[in-house]
C-alpha cells in the first residue's frame, strides 16, 4: 500500500530552535531512500507504507538520541485504491488550474 | 518505545456520514488489544509503537475493504524518554489544576 | 457558522512540561464561554466560528505572555451545512455502535 | 501577531476528487492578498493572524457554497515573539544544512 504523508516533528525541551533536529530527520529519510519534499511547516514523503512509517519511527529514535526528552509529531497520511497518485500529481492537479 | 497518538481517519468518496468506518476502526483497535479513548474528533491510543502503527495500517486496509477509495488521516503522536506517561497522566496533569 | 474543533497548543522553548500552559488555555476557553472537553492529546471545542477562533488567538497571546517565545498549534476543524451536530452527537454516533 | 499556518481543507460528501475545491480555496487566499505556497498535502500561508484566519473561514464558506455539505480541515499554526521568521526563513534554516 503506497502512502503520501506530511510529517512535522517537534522536539520539546530543547529550546526554541529545532532546525538541527529537522535536518537530522531529513538525513534519516534520505538514508531510507524515500522521496521527500521539504516545505515551511513539514515534509511530504511518499513510499510504501511500511518503509515510510519505519522512517518516521527512526526519526523519533534519532531525535531522542540527539537529546530531546519529548517529541510531539503531527502527520497527515493519504492512501487511495482507485488509482495511483504521486506527490507531483497532487500538486499539478491544483497548480495547473490556478 | 511507548507512544500516545491521537488518530482521526477520514474516508473520502463515501458520502457525508462516516461513522460506520470509525466504528470499524475501533473494532480493529480493540482486536489489537490497544488502550483507546474515543473523543468528538478522534481517538486517543496508547501502546508500543509498532503495535499502534500496525493497527493504524490495519484501519486503512479495513476502511478500503469496506469500500472507501480514498482515506486521509491525521495523527498526533508523542513519545518521551524522560519518564513514562499514560493517557490518564496527561489528562490529570491538566484536569487536576482546572 | 458553527464549528467543532480539536485544539492542541504546544509551547516551545519552555522545557519539557507544558501543563501549566494547557491549564491557562482552558481558563481562556472557559472565560470565552465555550463548550470544551479535554482529552489526552488536545481539547474539543464547540461554538460559533468567530468565538472559537478568537479564543484560539487569545490562547496564543496568553501563552506568549506567560513566557513561551514560540508556539506550534494543531487544529482539526469541522463545519457542516446538512445538519447540526454537537460534540456529543459525534461521539454517540460511534459509541452507540461499539 | 504574525502567523505561519499549514492548511489542508477536505470537503466530504462530494466524491473522491477534491481538487476543484482546493483551487477555489487558493483563489480565496489570493484575493485576500496572502502569501501562499502550495505543497502536496496542503498550503503554507503567512500573514497577520486575523487576515489569515478570516481567509480560512472564507475558504469554508466558499467550499460549502460550492456544494460540499461537510468539511474537515487540519491546520498547523506557528507564532513566535523572539524574532520574525518568514516561510522562506523556515525552509532555508533546514535546507541550507542538507
Amino acid at each position: 500500500m503506497n502512502v503520501i504523508i506530511d510529517l512535522c516533528v517537534i522536539p520539546m525541551g530543547v529550546g526554541v530552535s529545532v532546525s538541527e533536529y529537522v535536518v537530522a530527520c531529513h538525513e534519516v529519510l534520505k538514508e531510507a531512500g524515500l522521496k521527500t519534499e521539504l516545505h515551511a511547516y513539514g515534509t511530504n514523503i511518499e513510499g510504501e507504507w511500511d518503509d515510510v512509517m519505519d522512517a518516521v519511527k527512526a526519526c523519533h529514535e534519532k531525535v531522542h538520541v540527539m537529546g530531546a526528552p519529548r517529541i510531539t509529531t503531527t502527520i497527515r497520511m493519504g492512501t487511495r485504491t482507485d488509482r495511483t497518485q504521486t506527490m507531483e500529481d497532487k500538486i499539478s492537479s491544483v497548480a495547473n488550474r490556478l
